[in-house]
Order: C-alpha cells, then sequence, then structure tokens
C-alpha cells in the first residue's frame, strides 16, 4: 500500500469509530428485538407479511437474542448501529424475509422506539428500587422512634428529634421521587413505532397495534416532534439528578455521623473499608462515593440539554448522543440505590452518642421561652432574655439546661424564683421531641402515625 | 471615627449585603402577605389571637401590601428578609399584636410556604402562556394544511410535509410542556405551613385549616422534610429548561429560515431589527435573544443542583440562593412566551419559496422506490439502484424527479420503459404529501385532523 | 386608543424590556466612555476629527460620566444600551461633532471593547483581593505551626499535623487561582477596537494607537474572530468557579468545625448569626452562604458555554446573554473574597479542642509501623498486625496509642517485648507531626519555611 | 449455599464493581509504571533499596507493561485499581523487593502523581493537533483569499469578505486555544511524588529526583493540597469545552453551508453519508455529530465542578470520580480534532455560490453611504436616506447596488444626479473587500499578511 492508502485507510477507521455508535446502543438490543417483532406480526396482520415470513423474521430474531446474550455474536464496527447489527444477522438466518423487516419503518423511529421502551423500562425498575430503599427506611426508622438525637440547623444543635423521625424525611424525599419517575412514565408512555423518517408513511399500517404489543399507551401523535423528541430523555436524567442529591444528603450526613467527633453510626464492616497503612482506621468510603456520584449524572443532564439546544427539525445526528449519558446516568441509579438500601439495613445506630449529644447546646431553650409565654403570658422578647439568662447560668455550671434542677432554675434569674416546678418537665429532651406533635411533627406519636402511613403505602 | 472603626463599619456594611435577601426576596411580598394572613386566622380560629388582634393583623398586613404597591415602602438591608421588613412594618402600624403573628411559625417553614406558593402561581400562569403559543401555532398551522415546505433531516431536503404540519411539531413539544408543569403543579400542592423551625411545633395549630386557606390540597407529611426540600424549585427549573429548548429550537428554524438563502418567511417588523450603518439590512434579533436565553436557564438549573448537593438536614444558609434563579427562570420563560406568540402570529411566510424549494433535492425519490416496490413487485434493493439511475438522469436534465415526464422516466432506465402512467402521479410533490397518511403523518387529512384535536383541548 | 392599538402598545413595551441591555448593560459605562475617548483621540491624530471636535468629545464624554456617578442620568428604555445612551447624551451637549465619534467603528467592536476592559479590570482587581486574602492565610498559620490538629481523610482522624499547615493548604489553592487570573489577563490582553462591524473599516485608523491608550498589550490580529470571540468572558467564569470551590471546601471546614462535635473554631460573633427564637444558638451562616454561592457561578458558567455553542459568524444577538452572568460572578467572587477574608482573620482557634482530638483514632500508628520496619527491620505487612494489636491493647485500655508507656507497648504483643525505649518518642503526637519532614511535608521546619516562601512572593 | 448467603455474595460483588477504579483507571497504566520506576530509583538513591532490588523492581515493571500492552494481562475487580494491579503482579513476578516499592508512598499522591503525568501528556498532543488543525485552516485560506462570501451578521447578509479571511477567524480561535492548554500545562507542572497520604513521609526522599525523572518542573510545594487538588484536571476539561465550543461553531457553519438552499460547500464523500431510503441525500453527519460532542464535554466540566464542590481536606473517595470524565473529554477532543482537520482539508468549495451570493443583499450599501459621507462631503444622516433610496430603485430593477450602472445610480436620486463615476467603483464587491484594510480586516492584503504570520508561527 502506498502511504497516502495507508492514511486514507487510518482515517477510515478513525472515521467509522466516530459514527458508529454500536459501541454502546448495542444496549438496546433486546428493545431493538422486541420492537422488530411486534412491527412484524403488525405488519402481518396488514397482510404486508404472508404469515410464513412473520414466523421466520420472530424465530430469526429470538436466535439473534439468544446469540447476544449467550455472547455469541460479534459486534464490530462496520454493522455502525444495533439495528442494523441485528438486521443484517436476521438476513444472514433468514434471508429474504429479513429485507422484508424495514418496510414502513425508518432508522429514525426505530431507535426512537427502542430507546424509548430502555426508558420507559428503567423507570419501572428504579421505581421498584426506590420503594425497597422507602422500606429500609421506614423499617429503621420504626426502631428508633425513641431514640434521641439533636435535629440541627446549620450543622447546630437545634431541638431534640427522634432518630426515626430524622430517617423519614428521606423516605419522604424518595417517594417523591417515586413519584416523579411514575408521572414522567406516564406521560411518555406513547409509542413512536410508524412516525418512519419524519413524516410518517403512505404504508397501511396500524400504529394502535404495535403500541399494544409494546405496552404502551398509544400511539404518539405527530411523526415529525416524535423523531426530533428526546424530552423522555431529559426527564429521567432529571428524575435520577434529584434522586442522587437525596443520595448526597444522606450520604453527607452518614459521613459525619461516622466522625470520630460525632460518632452517631457506623458503617457495618462491608460499607467501610481499611487502610493499607493505618490499621486503625476506618473510612466511610461507600457513602462518599455515593455522594461522589452526583457529579456525573448532573453532567449527564447538562449534556443532553447542550446537545438539544437549537436543533432545527426534524432527525440530526448530533442527537446521536442523547444516549450515553442515560446509560450512565440509570446504572449510577441503580447501583447507588442497591448500595444505599444494604447502607442504612445494616448500619450501627449508635443510640447512647446520639441521645448524649442531646444533652449539649441546651436543645430545650426554646421551650424554656415558650413556658413563659404560654404559661406565665410573658411577651416573648423577655422571655427570650430570661432565657438567655438560664443558658449562661447553666453554662457557669457546667450543664446543659435539660439536667437543671427547679431551684437552680429559680436561682437564674430574679424573675424565675417562683416559678412553677413543672417548667423541669418541660426542659426534659424526650418530653420537647413529644411535645412537638402538631401534624408531620417529630413527636413520637406522629412518627409511628407516618410508619403506618408509608407501611400501607408499602403495601400496595 | 479611628480608622479601624472606618474599616469595622465597612466590613459591617458588606456583610450586611452579603446575608441579606430582602433585595431579591421583596419579589415574594404578595405570598408572604397572604401567607401570614392564614396564619393568623388560622390562630383565631385556635384561640391563640383573639377576634380582634387578627382582625387588627389582616388591615394591618393588608395596609402593608398596599404601601409595598404603591411603592411608598422602602426597603432597607436592616430588615434583612422580606418577612422581618413585612413584620416590622406591621408592628409599627398595629403595635403589641404584630409580636404575636410569629407565634408557632419559624422563618423556615414560612419562606419555604412563601416561595412554594411563587412556584405554585407561576406554574399556572407560564400554563396559561403556554396554551395561548399552542393556540397560535394551531391557527397558523391551520392556514396551511396545503402549503408544501421541504421536510428536512440534517438540514437537507427529505420528503415534502405540509408547512401547517411542521408547525404543529411545535405545538406538541409545547403540550407536554404544559403537561409537565401540570404535574409538577399537583405534585408539590402541599402546604409547609406549620412545620416551623424543622420538628413541628408544641403549639396546638391546625395546618389542614391554613392549607386549605392557601389553596393547597393537603400540608406536607414531615416538618424537617419540608423545610429542607427544595425539589419543587428545581422542578419548575427543569421544566422551565425544557420548554426553553423547545423555543431555541423553532428560533434556529426561524433564523434559518430568514436568510436570503432560505427566505421561507420574514419576521414581521417589529420582531426583526434594522441596523444603524446597513439600510438595506433585516437582522432576526427576536429569535436570536430567545435562542440565547436557553443558556441562563440552564445555569440556574445546574446552580440549584449545586447548592442542594450535598446538604445536611435540617436548613442550611446555603439553601437562601434557591430564589434568585428561579425569578430569572421564570421572568425569561415568561417574556419568552410573550414574544414567541406574537412572533408566530406575526410572521409573515412566504409559500411560493417553500413550494419551489420542494423542487429541488428530488423529495419525491422514495415515493418511486416505494412505488416500484409495492406495484412491481421489485425487490426495494432493485427499487434503490433504478431511482438512483432516475436521479441521475433527472438531474442531467437539469429537472427534479417531481418534474420528468412519464417519457422521461421510462428513458431513464432500462426497467422502467414500460413502467405505468400512473407513476407521475406518484412522484407529484402534494401526492407525495399526502400519501403519508399515516396516523400521525403529514397528509393534509391527517394534519386538519390534529387541528382538531388541539382545538378541542383548547376549548376545555 | 382602540383595543388593539393598546395591545400593540403592550407588546411594544414587552418587546422593547426584552430587546434592551441597557438596564444591565450599563454596568460598562466607564469603560464604555474610556473607549470612545481613546477612539476620539486616535480620530483626531489620524485627521478624521479636528482638534476642537475631539475636545469637544472628549470634556462632553467626561460629563456624561460625571452625571451617571452622581446620579443625575436617566437610563431608559429607549436607549437600548449603554453605548447608545452615552453617545444620544453627547449629542445633546456638544451637538454635531458627537455625531462623528462613530466614524470607524461599529457597535460590534465597542461592546467588545467595553466588555473586555472590564474583564481585565476585574481580573486586576480579583487578584489583588486573592493576595489580601493569602496573606490572612499565611499570617494565621503563622500563629498556629506548632498547633496540633488531627489530620483528615475521609474525615477520619488519620495523622497529626499542624494547623498552620493545613491553613497553608488553602493558601496553596488561592495562589493557583490568582496565577490563572494573571495567565487570562495576559492572553487576552489585545485591543478589538477597530475592528468595525466584522470585517474592519476602510477608514485609515490606527489600532496600535487606541491598543496603547487604552493599556492593552497590542491590537487583536484578526476582525471577525474579534467581534465573535467570548472567550475572556468564559476564562474569567471558569476561573471564578474554581476559585468558588476553593471557598466551599475552606467553608465546609469551617461549618464542621464549629459544631458541637467538633468546636475546633468559632465564628466571630460579626461572623455568626444567633436565632431569633433559640437564645443559645450560634450559626456559622456566613461559610454556609458562602459555600451556597458556589452554585450561582457554575450556573453562570454554563449559561454562557451554552449560549456560544453551534452560533455561527460573526456577530449574533445570542451573544447579548454573555454580560450578566459575568457580572454576577464578578460581584459575587468579589464579596466572597472580602468576606472570606474577615472570616479567616478574625476566627477563634480553640487550640485545646484540635489538640485533644489528637489523642483520638491513634494518629500514630503509622508511626508505630514504620519504626518497626525501619529500626527493627521487620516486613511491613508483619509490623501492620503487631501494630493492629498495639491499637486493640491500648483501645482495651481506653488510651491513645500516643499515651501509652513502654511498658504498656511491651505488654501489648510478644514480639515487642524488648522492644527500645525510644519508641515511645515516635509515638509522640508532636514528634510524628515534626517526623513529616519531607519536602512539602507537615513538619513545623517545613511549615515555617513555605512561610517564608509565601511572604517574599507577597512583599513582590 | 442458603439464600442469605447468596444474597451475601451478590452484594459482596455489587459493592465491588461500586467501589473499584479499575475498569476504567487501567488506563493509567502507563503512567503508573513510569511513576514506579522513578521512585524505585530515586528510592535506591537514597539508599533504601539495593541496586539489585531497584533492578528487579525496574524490570518487573516493564515485563508487567509489556504484558498489558501485548492484551496478556487480565484486569479483575479483585485488584480494585491500577496501582494494586501492578503492584501485585509486579510481586508475584519478583517477591519480595516487590513490597518494598511502597515504601514512602501512599496511594493519594501516587494516583495524583499517574493522573497528572495523563493530563500533561495529553496537553502536548492535544497542542500538536491543534496545531496541525490550524495548518489546515491556514492552507485552505491561502487558496481563497481572493473568493468572495458574504459575511454575515445574524445569519443576514452584510459585507463582502473573501473564503480565506472567514477560515482565519478559526485559526485564530485554534490558536488561542493552544495557548490555553500551554499555559495550563506549565502552570500544574509540578510533581506530587513524596507528598504521601497526605502530610509528608518521615522518610529520607528526595522529591527533586522523581520530579526531574518525570519530566516536571519541580515537586509541589504543600503535600496536603497536592493529594486533594484537582484544579489540573478542571483545566484540561474547560480547555477541552472551550475547544468543543469553537468546534461547533464550525460545524454549524458546515452544515448550514451544505445546505440545498446554500450550497457553499460539500464534505468529501468520505464525511457525508447517503441514506439507506433515500438515495438522492448527502448528510453532513461529521459535522452535526462534532457539533453533538459538545455536550458530553460540557457535562464533563460540570460533573467534576460538582464533586469537587464543599470537599473537605484532605482525600475523600468522592475524587474517584475525577477520571472518566476526563478520559471522555480527551478522547472526544482528540477524535474530534482528528476529523476536523480533514473535513476541512477535503471539503469541495462552490466558488460560485458563495460569489453569487453575495450579490444579493446589497453587500456595498455601506460603501455608498461612506462614500457619500467621505467624498460628498454628506452628513451620515442624509447619506443613509439616499442609500435606502438606491436600495429600492435596486429592488425595482431586480438588481443588485453592486450591479447597478452609473446612470441607473444617477437616476435613483435627485442628489445623484450629477456624481462622480467612479462611485460605480466603490460598489465593487470585491473592491469594498479590499477596502476594509485596516489592521485585521477582510482585504486580500490583510488576509495574505495573517497568513504570513501563522505560518511563520506554525514553523517554530
Amino acid at each position: 500500500m502506498s502511504n497516502d492508502q495507508i492514511l486514507k485507510n487510518t482515517n477510515a477507521q478513525i472515521l467509522d469509530e466516530f459514527n458508529a455508535s454500536i459501541m454502546f446502543d448495542k444496549e438496546l438490543y433486546a428493545q431493538d428485538i422486541k420492537g422488530s417483532i411486534a412491527h412484524s406480526q403488525m405488519l402481518c396482520e396488514q397482510g404486508v407479511l404472508t404469515k410464513d415470513e412473520q414466523e421466520a423474521i420472530e424465530s430469526g430474531l429470538l436466535q439473534v437474542k439468544e446469540e447476544i446474550e449467550s455472547g455469541n455474536f460479534e459486534f464490530t464496527l462496520e454493522t455502525e448501529d444495533i439495528h442494523m447489527a441485528v438486521e443484517s444477522r436476521l438476513t444472514e438466518i433468514i434471508g429474504e424475509p429479513g429485507k422484508k423487516l424495514h418496510t414502513a419503518r425508518s432508522r429514525n423511529d426505530q431507535v426512537a422506539t427502542d430507546f424509548r421502551l430502555y426508558v420507559q423500562e428503567k423507570s419501572l425498575s428504579i421505581k421498584s428500587q426506590l420503594k425497597e430503599l422507602i422500606k429500609v427506611f421506614v423499617e429503621v426508622a420504626n426502631k428508633h422512634t425513641t431514640t434521641l438525637i439533636p435535629g440541627m440547623t446549620h450543622l447546630q444543635h437545634a431541638q431534640p428529634l427522634n432518630f426515626g423521625y430524622h430517617l423519614l424525611a428521606y423516605a419522604n424525599m424518595f417517594k417523591r421521587d417515586y413519584e416523579r419517575f411514575e408521572s414522567s412514565y406516564e406521560r411518555n408512555n406513547y409509542s413512536p413505532l410508524g412516525s418512519a423518517a419524519l413524516a410518517g408513511t403512505p404504508h397501511n399500517i396500524n400504529r394502535e397495534s404495535t403500541s399494544q404489543k409494546l405496552g404502551f399507551k398509544s400511539p404518539t401523535t405527530h411523526a415529525m416532534d416524535t423523531v426530533s423528541d428526546r424530552d423522555f430523555a431529559l426527564e429521567i436524567l432529571f428524575n435520577i439528578s434529584t434522586s442522587m442529591m437525596h443520595i448526597s444528603r444522606i450520604s453527607e450526613e452518614l459521613v459525619t455521623w461516622s466522625s470520630y467527633e460525632f460518632q452517631f453510626v457506623r458503617m457495618s464492616d462491608e460499607y467501610a473499608t481499611t487502610s493499607s497503612i493505618m490499621p486503625q482506621k476506618k473510612n466511610p468510603d461507600v457513602p462518599e462515593l455515593l455522594r461522589g456520584k452526583t457529579g456525573r449524572v448532573y453532567g449527564n443532564l447538562i449534556s443532553l440539554l447542550t446537545v438539544m439546544k437549537g436543533l432545527p427539525l426534524a432527525y440530526n445526528k448530533d442527537t446521536q448522543e442523547d444516549k450515553e449519558g442515560v446509560f450512565d446516568s440509570v446504572k449510577t441509579i441503580e447501583i447507588s440505590l442497591s448500595i444505599l438500601t444494604e447502607v442504612i439495613r445494616t448500619m450501627i445506630v449508635n443510640v447512647d452518642k446520639m441521645e448524649n449529644a442531646c444533652k449539649i447546646g441546651h436543645l430545650t431553650a426554646t421551650d424554656l421561652a415558650d413556658f413563659l409565654v404560654q404559661k406565665q403570658n410573658m411577651p416573648f422578647r423577655t422571655a427570650y432574655y430570661i432565657t438567655k439568662d438560664v443558658v449562661a447560668y447553666a453554662n457557669s455550671l457546667n450543664k446543659d439546661i435539660s439536667e437543671l434542677t427547679i431551684d437552680e432554675i429559680r436561682n437564674a434569674n430574679e424573675q424565675l424564683k417562683d416559678v412553677s416546678e413543672e417548667l423541669v418537665m418541660y426542659l426534659d429532651l424526650r418530653n420537647s421531641m413529644n411535645a412537638r406533635n402538631s401534624f408531620g411533627g417529630t413527636s413520637t406519636l406522629q412518627t409511628v402515625e407516618q410508619i403506618k402511613v408509608f407501611e400501607e403505602w408499602l403495601n400496595n
């Protein structure tokens, strides 16, 4: 070969790599085959394919599927994408009828169908995983409805909560995520098949039939929009981003709670790693990595938003860039949900540390002020300043206000010298937690009630 | 003042600016006042406020509202945020009872309520605007159900469409947007009020009552989750991003169509600008700016996703960064939808240019191949190569295949020498468009049908 | 007015708002006037303007500047952008010569010049602020070169550091930021003026002259590229993003260190806020808000990247969206650097807490293993397991290994029964810190050395 | 196995997959081995390893490298990351000395070194590719310094350019990119090796020596900063993003220019694809895909920015997420630059179409106005309105003003009835282009000058 020829071949090879999508869209083989079978059945119903042709196609496609799943299928750049890979292998196996499969179909509606089937299936399976995760949060919460933990704002102790209640906050987040996946599933549950290249087809097809066979609600209503539309992909990327954001929040808490300074929880041994040079160390690698994985799913969302910006109708090759990010985000959320479920299920809760921590920071200071307002009819400002005095007095005794005796309280400020003994009860940590009994509040009563509602939901 | 004192004051001033949110959250004054009135009414129902106190509060709040709306209210950094600004002015006006308004409420649930009310109201108004825009697309589409335009993929002529059909692609996109705003509205229509700081409140409140008064479906179910949750804000940012992405696509097309080379449409004079130095020029500034504004709404989405990543529960000051981006995205979509509606309503369609363009690029080549397959029972590959010959022959005559006579066609390839005369009809541009009569296809029949469905939807 | 007329006027008003940039690009008034003065001087040198005309223009422009700075200038939507606002006011003041100012200039190169001048000036001032911040980090570090703090990985105690050393990590980050701003400044220090609309000008201008007058290195070399180029804006957005990312890291640490559990530092009273209902609380709002502000600068970066994607040459109106994000990011970094500088300068370091924390977690376990390898010639694996035994033994005594006596150590494991007494020294926390004396290591010696290098750099 | 055991094993398998980085960081095998060799040589120089041990290590490492490159190395999840994979295979091969390699080194500085070496090498190779691309732009530009093309703003004809000049705009962009990669390379050219876990090491190492061996300028100055720092990775992600943005702009132009309506250029046959069902079609897939790939590199940038936000010092497992995005962006820019270089080199320029397009849109209208101002001393406003008249008159004759005879011009407006004949020359398209002869302007003279400057730069 001449140098020029070599250069040309090299360029051709690079170009094939650049253009081809087969190395990632092979992920869609099952959807592609499912779509083709439905299409062939419909073509047969409409008299475009004979019964024999259709049967040949269907069994041929199932054979291709088996070859792929057993690892006996070689994907090469020549076949460019999964659709051509499947179709050309089909034709090898069954000959002529294979060539008729593409009647009344275009690569544009075929890829839109495959990809949408994938997104729909994944929306369902992610929903299941979210449910499993919620279940674990509820189960662990159920064990800790009376375990005290300092409720924080600004990472500062604020008011006493029960730990079960804290965990339920996440159950609520993941339930919203569940609803988002559900609502996207419903909104996008329409069949692209039969949209053809961009304008529909002159062939006598039945889109309703393929739609039903593929489990969609009905066919999409506009061919050109359908082959250009990637809203369903953006939605799953956004839904995953929001879920990973929630995962990053519990992960941040797990990391912080695992520190020597907090020691509220410990990761079970499988979910913490030891150091190769520091024998004393156990690192919360798993929640850190969960937190870190938020980055990639945000990136995937912004990638596809960027790709779609300013694209004229209808199909443009830019859109080939729609899949890898979705595959990556889906795999990320799948593994992250699996892992987080186990992390929560197996984490070791240090009840003593949590409860002791509640004795730092005068968590019941608001209760003291509230008491003075409600029971003594004091203006809030006055109550606030008296509370400040009591806090200072407690500090001078090296005590938390929840530990003060009635005598100590009466000594703290002139205006308290006759205060009722029952105040001590109000400053008790557990009482304080249980006093917050408004709907959605932290009291054990409310927490148990919320758990019941979740359990019912989980059982449906 | 000593130098040190001056420095200290400067620092204090910078710090106030840094910490305060008043300069942007004043946007929420109406929601804040609405929420406070509902809260005061509920406190009165529960016996926490007397009837007189409640009436004083309510009329005081309405006065503050009037002062703000008439421009007689000075917002200063000292009052830090809109909640304090309203409350401290209220207390100036009505005295003592003003101080009782904050009973059983915290800044955390107050801001969550105000912000959610804003997002909910805006979701409704954006939905209305989307409906208006869809209406205009449908109206213009209705005038062009028989106007031919080259349907493109890869910005290359592919198949003939009618222009009405092309426009309906956008009506479909904006309808999906509409549904997304609707679904987010429903999913987030819960009242945060009464969640208090993070844990609920010991006061005897009625969250159901405030929820109803504020138009929510019911109260949120978990106080700590509620004060930490910004999912509703992320959803509106995502919904706006998707809509702006759609807007960027029609804008790109309008810019391209306005070029000398295309001349398919012209912006009406208001929506194009002239050059100060080139008297011959009319620039499609408006669609360009619409396209450009996609950037800022994508940015706002990524901003809030970034803020929320890894935040521990419950409230953290980081969350103060949630509002400006939402306000900006909301204003951007509002003005963009207004403008785009008028741009589409008033654009001048150059029917001749569109239809003439269809005669370039052999748009009915697929119809030729289809004819040979369907009517002559030819294998598709053979038909494909014959079509290629006809295209080449037409090129040699400097004609489009849609313009060939039956004799010319018969001359083009040996296998066509006896082809039926009716083939000419199949190569006709308008016939080709009408032949794509599958559900969702481009035929005038289908287009008119789709318009009807939209009209029904618009009338409900 | 008829209804139609009213509607039309409303639309026109909305459109003006949409198109106009005056409400944000007025920020560039000083740069605009500076650029115009330079341009007029050059036109005079080239004989295009007379001396009188030039003087009239220059003094007119200075008057406009004064009017703006004293607040006596009304910006209205009619004048659309800052360039027209300045020019039309100039013509009001000085009449005819004002109209000649725009000779050999276009709005395209004018806006490119103004915006680049702004970015260049801000790059310099941000550099100064970064230097000031580094100075404070070095100063505080200098006070703590012997203060022990547990060095962490995975938020777990790992090895003892001195706190000064920890702070110098940030000095290093901000120094890299400084260098990035510097390098962007140099790379973009070229004058756009004279590029005209997109192709240069037939007028006899001297771009070298205006370039010099404006402090640029030389004129840009390609007019069309120049009016389309926003790389300089992207660079400052990226540089700011990286700096804010660094700020978010120290902020995260400050928040964690301020918790009750850590108590390593306390924000000085100005930089922490108290709660309106919890008198005992001091919240690290300021570092939280610093951390939160990372979101908006990331968003601004992605916004402009989105705007620029796929824009054809040369100028498009989309580019009008380039400024607001830059202004916002610049203001954010300016105020953030100011505030952080004071936060670090004034934070209260709790030396006792830090040093006591070092006694938890067996921070010198690696030193023990190292000792056995180096002094006893043990294979590392053996040493590792022996260390594990010692750690377990120390735990059983409720002691940290740094507190063990030689007898206790010798009891811990059979193989240590004759170990040299000097081992105790190796397990000492301070000795351990000082032992890490490799270049860039944490020893007090190295830390002091690094401080010296910084001080030299700061003094140049 | 019991069900529990199976579940446990499945979980363990998932967890291994989740934690391990080997499946992507194997990309760094060459850098890892290079770093280890340098480290071993230094340890030998310092007397930590004997000559024999060092030689065993070095030849063992080279053998591992060969095994990897010949495909005889199996990467498994058990070895977790590339560092352990290499090291454990080394120990298999050479036994004991292999275990000594890790002396005075930690995984933290090792990974920082490997990754930085990768980024530095890639910065150099991307620079070379950019130079190659610029060379092609300059070569093609050199062939078209007199080919007219309508210079556009807002995709509207504005002024005539030469096509060579238009192409040089991109040469300028890619030259800035080149400089950015260069400057990042210099700024980050420091060796992390020897930073150890986070604090340096007590071993007597020589960081200067390994730095030199690895081609760095000198060692980094702060161990803790070094193991936490990913600025160098962010920089390359940003640099790639800016380059891809530039690539997206030329791609957009190529797509538009390839349309039937423009027909300015045609992709050579390798870089356009035909349609499987439309034999007449040639699609500019390659530039579309180039444009689409902008999305993923923007996404990768935002991913890492997100990961790094708010991370406390020093190493956290989140940072493991730093590599895949960089690898992906690097591969994307590498293949994109290769492809674009060939696309530009081989594109077919349709000179006639370009030059004919210049006759639409009265491109020399500004020249007419300028002539009246300069030669007739008319005020610009008057000239502007006269020009408008001439444009209207030319339209009525169905001519472009560049085609008007002097008589026609004199007829167009009363004030022109005696205008000098030389005006016709000023309206000539080529003259107009050449008149823009200011520095950086479009005249052929300036263009040729700019080409010379580029050629000199390319030859150095």
